[in-house]
């Protein structure tokens, strides 16, 4: 075993530890499209807090640098691994530590699987609400990027979901933040701190979950539009009929064609309509009412027509799921059509117009192809992009982040930054922000072991 | 003029700057009842971002601490003057800079009063939806203690609809985080660092605000309990029900006979119930639709009698109004009946009765007099402490602090913890957080003048 594995085994034992020549490929990489595989001095398997402190204890003494992993599902290399580092993964500490029916929390490690979470919750008539398109990927995962997705319209991203934490700093101390509680005034709010922080200012070890009733009726409906600004400009009025939408999502012509035949997913949509509409949305609606859910699915069909929609169809329920799962799974097609980059730029709700006439001048000034969908709802626009040159490909990612900022929005929504959106975000961004950020790592992470190289170089 | 005054008069201009012998008796404290005023060098009262970025710069220059003031209507001393140093006070800053109907947000100053933000929002069919009890309370003063009120069971408290803020960092630089964005993840989040800070960590000058649409139709429904712990332990099964309260309340029999005694209002109960009932829990609707709103109180009503209410009152809109009034004014009955402080411990929201339980004895082991009523569907606990005697009373007060805490909650829900409760939180929290917020403190205002005293020692 090399010197850095032996380090850990002595620590928290052989059975933890895997060294550099028996790590699996799976750890060198999360799914950035950008991000070049690093196989790490040793990934290391904790069991319990106390483990997770004595790593860190380890890595401070020594110097060395740890990566968090969860699933591996980011997109921005998050959790790609360091040159001589080493990576805790978190996949053995994946109980459900207690679903708690009169507050309506959950307590979960953080590899629990949001996939598992929902079959746990589902027989209580409770749901955790944050729903980013890959089921597979963790709590620990979605609390270090602030994960979002497509409920988040109506109920927010993880941020709003996390009522409280144990972490373990990076000198070894364990804090536990928040609580069973909604509200709090006490002190800073290191919750919301460490969320989104993306493995720079210390390694969670348990989340409260915040859970809603289950929603017992839900409704599909599709609208097919002319053109994308008449989708994008429909979505503030949908938003403003105080009808709610559980989702709401705009899918441009390509990637409804490609996102559709990626999953085998015919909608019935005539050709004439699919010929002519540039993009289309989608609206889910819920509710513990069948009645209410009725009259909802009614006056959004008919404010879609109002706004421009060519037809509407309200989905069969298989039709309806398999439309969410083509739109969860563009990544997986964008990937499969040999995307060069993915972004997630965020921007104000109502200048998704304005966005999408710059990303498409910035294409065409750059000889490249970028196709989307997004949380229309949200003003949080996920785009594909096609160029292989990777000067070019630089050019155009700063021109769409420099273009979302000048709308007043920023470079991720849910993304997070990773090492593969950091230089933009240290290149665009105001330097007294930047450096108000590194004292605030500093303040947690004195000797900058957690994730060097996320975020800040 | 003293030297502090004429300091800041050659800064920012004699007309922005009030020195000692003409300072009003009002900027010399908040409403915390044990804090004693303290007469600050100078007020100065900003007209624009840049001279409060040229306030901060002198202050830095010359070491003088620092008190942001919005209205002064806070409960822990948070804008109680510091001898020797300068209020900074608000109040010229009162613009609404912003409506924004399609991003349903609203950009403001921080010397905006709720009121006045209410009745700007109320034409456009739209509601900003925290409410503490005070409406006279500015939005800055709310962004400080992140303030929540009576309807943060539904809509959570104010760091929930905090999308953006201008601050002026100690140093003197202005940043800006977030926006009209509704997700964001991109490095740290400072915003939700800011909000609750008590005026310790940067000066707020703008913020931006998440809008909502405004219900079109409303309903109040008052229930007896014959005991407290009915009334606590009914909270759940309403939280559960999916019914989605905008308010949850429970009143006890002593403060709803002073509440409503003090604003004149006669709900109409009938003397055996009055004299029978122990406590009574309020709970609130709203709808869009007329017919949801109906079908919903008569489900929580069945469900009310269910869980033991001896009967149950859907309130006419003037009785309703006035019983929401009279809630809000407990404060006020508290003090004009001269209780010696107040306490908002937040535990989790079925805790409520144990917690009830250990106030009860608490109150009884050292002869004092604890009242109450708070936001029961969030836990959050607002007692009147009637003790003259300030030893017994503090360790009333830290034994009602460490019940809490005991119960997985905190010392305060949303008043914060200003000059008045920080001695217990620094005495009873766990000292690597305490540490752990000292760096963030110093990582922002590095010479310490942003409203030393507060939070810390």
């Amino acid at each position: 075993m090399a010197d850095t594995a032996q380090l850990f085994a002595d620590a928290v034992g052989t059975d933890r530890v895997l060294a550099v020549d028996v790590i699996n490929d799976d750890y060198t990489h999360d799914e950035a499209l950008t991000a070049e595989p690093v196989t790490p001095a040793a990934v290391v398997l904790p069991e319990t807090t106390e483990e997770v402190a004595t790593i860190l204890r380890t890595a401070t003494e020594h110097g060395i640098p740890i990566t968090a992993r969860g699933a591996g599902t980011g997109m921005s290399g998050g959790c790609r691994p360091i040159d001589g580092g080493v990576v805790v993964s978190f996949e053995r500490m994946d109980d459900i530590l207690e679903i708690d029916r009169e507050n309506f929390v959950a307590v979960v490690q953080p590899g629990v699987q949001l996939d598992e979470l929902d079959e746990a919750l589902a027989p209580f008539g409770l749901a955790y609400q944050v729903y980013p398109g890959e089921y597979s990927a963790t709590l620990g995962g979605n609390v270090s990027t602030n994960a979002g997705g497509m409920r988040a319209v109506k109920y927010g991203v993880t941020r709003h979901h996390v009522l409280g934490l144990e972490a373990v700093l990076a000198t070894g101390e364990t804090i536990r933040t928040g609580g069973k509680i909604v509200k709090v005034s006490t002190g800073y709010d290191l919750t919301q701190l460490i969320v989104g922080s993306e493995g720079t200012l210390a390694l969670v070890t348990e989340v409260t979950l915040k859970l809603y009733p289950r929603a017992t009726h839900g409704a599909t409906v599709l609208a097919p539009f002319p053109t994308i600004e008449a989708v994008t400009k429909a979505v503030p009025k949908i938003v403003a009929s105080g009808v709610g939408p559980q989702i709401l999502e705009y899918i441009d012509m390509l990637t409804m064609a490609a996102a559709t035949a990626f999953v085998g997913l015919d909608l019935g949509i005539p050709d004439d309509i699919k010929e002519a509409a540039l993009a289309y949305l989608v609206v889910s609606m819920e509710s513990m009412h069948d009645d209410r859910l009725e009259a909802d699915v009614v006056a959004v069909s008919e404010l879609l027509f109002e706004l421009g929609a060519m037809d509407v169809y309200v989905l069969p329920p298989a039709a309806a799921a398999g439309l969410i799962d083509a739109r969860e799974k563009a990544f997986w097609v964008a990937k499969a059509n040999d995307a060069d980059d993915v972004v997630d730029v965020v921007v104000p709700r109502a200048a998704i117009p304005d966005f999408m006439a710059r990303v498409a001048a910035i294409a065409a000034d750059n000889g490249a192809w970028i196709a989307g969908c997004g949380h229309a709802g949200d003003g949080n626009v996920h785009m594909a992009v096609f160029q292989k040159d990777p000067e070019i490909r630089s050019t155009i990612m700063k021109a769409l982040f420099a273009a979302g900022m000048a709308l007043g929005g920023a470079i991720s929504g849910e993304h997070g930054l990773g090492t593969e959106k950091k230089r933009y975000f240290l290149e665009l961004e105001d330097p007294t922000k930047i450096e108000l950020m590194r004292r605030i790592k500093a303040a947690f992470d004195p000797n900058g072991i957690l994730n060097p190289g996320t975020i800040f170089d």
